[in-house]
């Protein structure tokens, strides 16, 4: 594949992968088992790319974070916050949206 | 809707669009034709967006253009190039995968 190719590829999973991980999240994980629970739906996700990410969202109020020492490892884990929940259900629709529209101009130009 | 909401739903789009472009460029059409057949779907994108979206990909090999006089009225008519539908196919296969991802999260964590 070419580099813009690549490129156009990654922008749209770019978009996605916010989506991706606010649903992931709405049950509690740290960051490798969040990470375990995309590559299970295949979405193969760098952890340079997926931390910074949580991060970032976090920072932006859409998921709480708590330390806990589970197994005697102190871990942070991440859930979907209210905020993040209506974010969430925005992302839906819209991915929604996008879907129909899709669908509809393949139907259309076949 | 907040700023960083409206900057995520726009990022998702982002991606898209290529993907929309391309797909209704199958048919040759012409700027303001382009929009419309896009609006038609639900894909309501402005000229100062689109037009220099398919101008980058034809500058990418993805699109072949030429001039034609229609009713008297010059117009540079676009549409998909061979590179475009190879483009088209691999978007198109990614687009499928990152369904399904959303789909298959969606449903383990509802």
């Amino acid at each position: 594949m070419g580099e813009r190719q690549e490129a156009m590829r990654l922008e749209l999973r770019r978009g996605v992968l916010v989506l991706a991980v606010l649903t992931a999240l709405r049950s509690e994980q740290y960051g490798y088992s969040l990470r375990k629970a995309l590559q299970a739906v295949g979405i193969d996700i760098e952890e340079g790319t997926l931390y910074p990410l949580v991060r970032r969202l976090e920072s932006y109020g859409l998921l709480a974070s708590r330390w806990s020492a589970a197994e005697g490892r102190k871990r942070r884990y991440y859930q979907i916050s209210s905020r993040g929940e209506d974010a969430l259900t925005m992302l839906n629709l819209e991915w929604q949206r996008l879907s129909e529209s899709i669908h509809q101009i393949t139907e259309t130009v076949k």
